[in-house]
């Protein structure tokens, strides 16, 4: 049997005993050993609860029970969970987490501490929620050496592009809408800001490179700009409008990271990657593209995850699973030089002044007025910013993924 | 080190050697220990290739050979392959292998044998190619009860229909075409006739039920009888045909699997996965749907695929990683009793029986002379077959995924 603690019984932890619960017979067959919820660690009661009796205040009463291997970190935040899984990495208790916040920031330190505990820390669920990419990396991508990857990796603003794109609406309408219907926070500025893809496309970074991206050096552009004339363009250029976040090892061994809107094009695999939904792109050296496509978020899908640890800790007591997460940072490549193409909207005035400066434009012909809309060649975001402070109005400049 | 002897210096075997040599930093790394290459078996001689002094014809020389501790299986065919497989396992050297005959043929036996002598019988590569999908079905998804897998598993067949749709070409043409550039064999059979999906489906269904799902047993269609005025339809609908390999656990625990080609929807995330490329639906109980999605084939993405059973074995050298696929065969449910919607080609003078037998229907209109085409509701395939033969002449019938 392996003793099981949760800590924090919101809509993950939960999710986590009722997964546990639901999916027994598999779960155990699949652990060789029978999980069983010694603790849930909460600041509330739950009278009522099946596991009301389960629930403790303490986590000296987990932290000291010998008989508890695995822990589930689902309270999310930075404090108390970081020291709380340092404890119990320290005690030799493996920690399964879904807090992307606290894998992002204290991801390497937990990892070596695991290994030094001969235990493990594991974080499926802090990425792509019950989308299997943390294993897939470092289990199953083994023979490649990972050179790129591209993901849709926050639900909620691929939720409100996607309204966007089928609706016609703008912005902060569809975002009311989504706040109504809870797949907004009422305060959105970590999701629509891009943060929350920065943070997991800095894991997944991280695994690639095997080294620390920290999450802070990424450049990092939310969809709060995009409005609905940008999709009347997209749907004459036949893309979409997706927030991206990719990272990529260059050939002569630079590495960049971002996290922006981007137009695709409907040939695509991202393209029709809609609503809560998120995707990531992986590219090998030897396999080519990958994706691994599923539920970004929600109670299950991410709880079903956090199990899926469990049931590796379980299978793994004594021993810790193969992770490359160095404390080294990354030297990540100035933004400037990376290239794109640019689309990019302008008055109808200065139509002459954008092919003068721009040079080779092809124009995007739309239904949207007193505007001119050209798509650049590929240039470095540098010349791109000298070239449109040069022509003095750009409504608005999206970067092309091709 | 780990001593490895390939079997089979054919192309996947080959693309064995070649990936290991090419990425062996990034490989002895997460091998935990340095990969080398001590045996090639096969009958040529190879003057002149770098690995030319590794090849020998005795498979004896390796299996006596206590150092060689993992097999690289890239034989094809069940014989001898199955007769070296056994022995390899049976003196506790772990086998890796893209036999996917071989697998669906003696997956149980080999595995039991693998855990009997403490090493592992690997077999990523002998579904999905590169895509990883065994490893996520075996280490990812197990907090979930799987219940419907669904996937486009082979490339000849999804290459023929992709330019089928794209060009408007019919079956034949395209057929010669792929055969001129290598896509399809000179005797396409196995891949036209759906046997390469079936196999492949079998063995990802064995691992869904932990059971064995015989490959003979389930109900398989190629796609000789698709035609450009197919496609014309298809297009009127906003669907594509593609040929797919699915199996279901039901609600009353009946099974089934089937493959055959079915009209999707533009919405269906299979919809764009075109040309060679593969994929695979996992639809599991608390996560829902998810997609892995890649190259299916090919020299190298394969031989990825089994360098990563390598790397796996290296990391588990004498320990059995679990696995669930039992001897015991599913009883699958007759295929009669299946229901789906069916989009049904008829003669244009059968208008009205056609209304009459089948009922509530939805024409379909496209630019086919003399023929009236329609969409029935979902039926099982007794019905639909009798309501056929009442009709007369069906010219052809695909299936609807919706």
């Amino acid at each position: 049997m392996i003793n099981v603690a949760v800590l924090g019984y919101g809509t993950v932890g939960s999710g986590v005993v009722e997964v546990i619960e639901k999916n027994k017979e598999e779960i155990n067959k699949k652990s060789g050993e029978k999980l069983n919820i010694k603790y849930i660690l909460d600041l509330r009661d739950f009278p009522g609860d099946p596991y009301e009796n389960k629930v403790v205040h303490d986590v000296e009463i987990i932290m000291n029970d010998p008989e508890v291997q695995v822990i589930c970190e689902t309270m999310g935040g930075i404090h108390p969970a970081y020291e709380f899984s340092k404890r119990a990495l320290l005690m030799g208790k493996s920690v399964c987490t879904s807090n992307k916040e606290l894998v992002a920031n204290h991801g390497p330190e937990l990892i070596r501490l695991a290994k030094e505990h001969k235990c493990n820390y594991l974080f499926e669920a802090s990425v792509g929620g019950g989308i299997p990419i943390i294993r897939p990396i470092n289990y199953s991508l083994t023979a490649e050496k990972i050179d790129g990857i591209t993901g849709i990796l926050n639900g909620t603003t691929n939720y409100i592009l996607s309204k966007m794109a089928a609706e016609g609406a703008g912005f902060e309408e569809v975002l009311k809408e989504a706040q109504e219907k809870g797949y907004a926070e009422r305060n959105p500025e970590a999701d629509v800001e891009g943060h929350d893809a920065c943070r997991k496309i800095a894991i997944l970074s991280s695994l690639m490179t095997g080294k620390n991206v920290k999450y802070e050096d990424i450049y990092t552009e939310g969809i709060t700009k995009i409005t609905a004339a940008d999709f009347v363009y997209a749907r004459a250029l036949e893309r979409s409008i997706k927030l991206l976040a990719m990272s990529r090892e260059c050939e002569d061994g630079s590495f960049y990271a971002m996290v922006a809107p981007f137009m695709i094009p409907v040939s695509h695999p991202l393209y029709s990657v809609s609503g809560v939904f998120n995707a990531v792109f992986v590219h090998g050296n030897m396999l080519g593209d990958s994706m691994y496509y599923g539920r970004g978020a929600g109670k299950l899908p991410t709880a079903s995850a956090v199990v899926s640890d469990v049931v590796d800790c379980a299978r793994h007591i004594g021993k810790t699973i193969m992770c490359f997460w160095d404390d080294e940072d990354v030297k990540q490549a100035n933004v400037e030089h990376i290239k794109h193409r640019f689309f990019v909207r302008t008055k109808a005035a200065l139509e002459k002044e954008a092919v003068d400066i721009f040079g080779l434009i092809r124009v995007v012909v739309a239904d949207v007025k007193d505007e001119y809309a050209f798509i650049t060649e590929e240039m470095s975001e540098r010349e791109f910013k000298e070239k449109a402070q040069k022509l003095g109005c750009v409504i608005n400049r999206i970067r092309l993924e091709s």
